[in-house]
């Protein structure tokens, strides 16, 4: 499956997120994504060594610094 | 909602966005936003750990150095 | 061979992937690769120095972040 | 008003410019910009800590690498 | 000549090639390369500091995280 | 002037340029750039704190991690 298919299949569920140039994770749930792999999440808070560390709500991030996405779920 | 239409929605709004490689936060009232998610910002002021730095006043954002773009009463 | 006709000569194979700004390694059978080397691995696994840290299941890594893509076998 | 607009109305005035990776600003004359707000400037100066360090002259930079553009007026 | 048309003059021989955020640089056999600069290397081998770090064998570099691409003799 | 024609008009001089990422600059004899701003330079060198390092002869630089290109007689 094509990277972007595999994103576009993850929508309405619960995502884990690694941005470049940040320590923490960002989960939340995908409510859209588009060809530049930009992200709209909605419930998004951020986790650092496992733990959560505050609630940010929506919150849309740029794709060209994503480093990893990843269904959340999988990794527990 | 993809991500280009969540933040246009916000245009007229208060936001938050961070920076790639910046320790401080920018917040403002978009003006304008363009595919690229270049963002235009009136009264944008800086803010470090939740203090504010300095106000910046008008500022454009270069949209490939942004992590994350919210709503900025979201998190408050 | 074109680098992305090389990529995609490695699709069902596993790969040795390096991040931008990452100090571990990815290693992950190539499910899908697209125009912009945007990867799509299953079974990852994250490697720091030789040594495997953890599992991550199915993972897309955006193109514009890596450094090297390599297959598996060959450094072996 | 877009992003690009904006910038395009500084053509002529003086605008400070956040570089990624660099601890100085850039103080300069807009002289041009494109769609990929590459910028143009002339006298340009740069700045540390709101001191300045040296004159670069006439420089180009490059619009990928830009974080914030300013009015320099503005924030004075 | 045009930066491209050098690069792809180089194929068959061998370069050096610096990345963004690496210490070491990389030594092969350039097999080939495409518009974005994405390059393929044969024989690559790791460099640090003038020593040989470790051998890599077929590699794909990705254009975008490019610092730096040489012949390799011109610089011995 | 166009950022872009503001380098096509250095093609056959010397230049500085101050790439991403790099503590030292290069300094080189323009042969010729492309839209991206890829550069191709000859007799390079580069400068660390104004003092030459090294000779790097025939390089190319990648236009995206370009910080600030200038004529290099400017800031002499």
């Amino acid at each position: 499956m094509l990277p972007n298919q595999m994103v576009k299949s993850l929508i309405g569920k619960v995502i884990r997120v690694e941005m470049k140039g940040e320590e923490s994770d960002l989960v939340g749930r995908l409510e859209g994504v588009d060809d530049y792999m930009n992200l709209h999440l909605s419930n998004a808070m951020e986790y650092k060594n496992g733990e959560k560390v505050r609630n940010l709500g929506t919150i849309v991030l740029r794709g060209n610094n994503i480093i990893i996405i990843q269904p959340y779920e999988e990794h527990v």
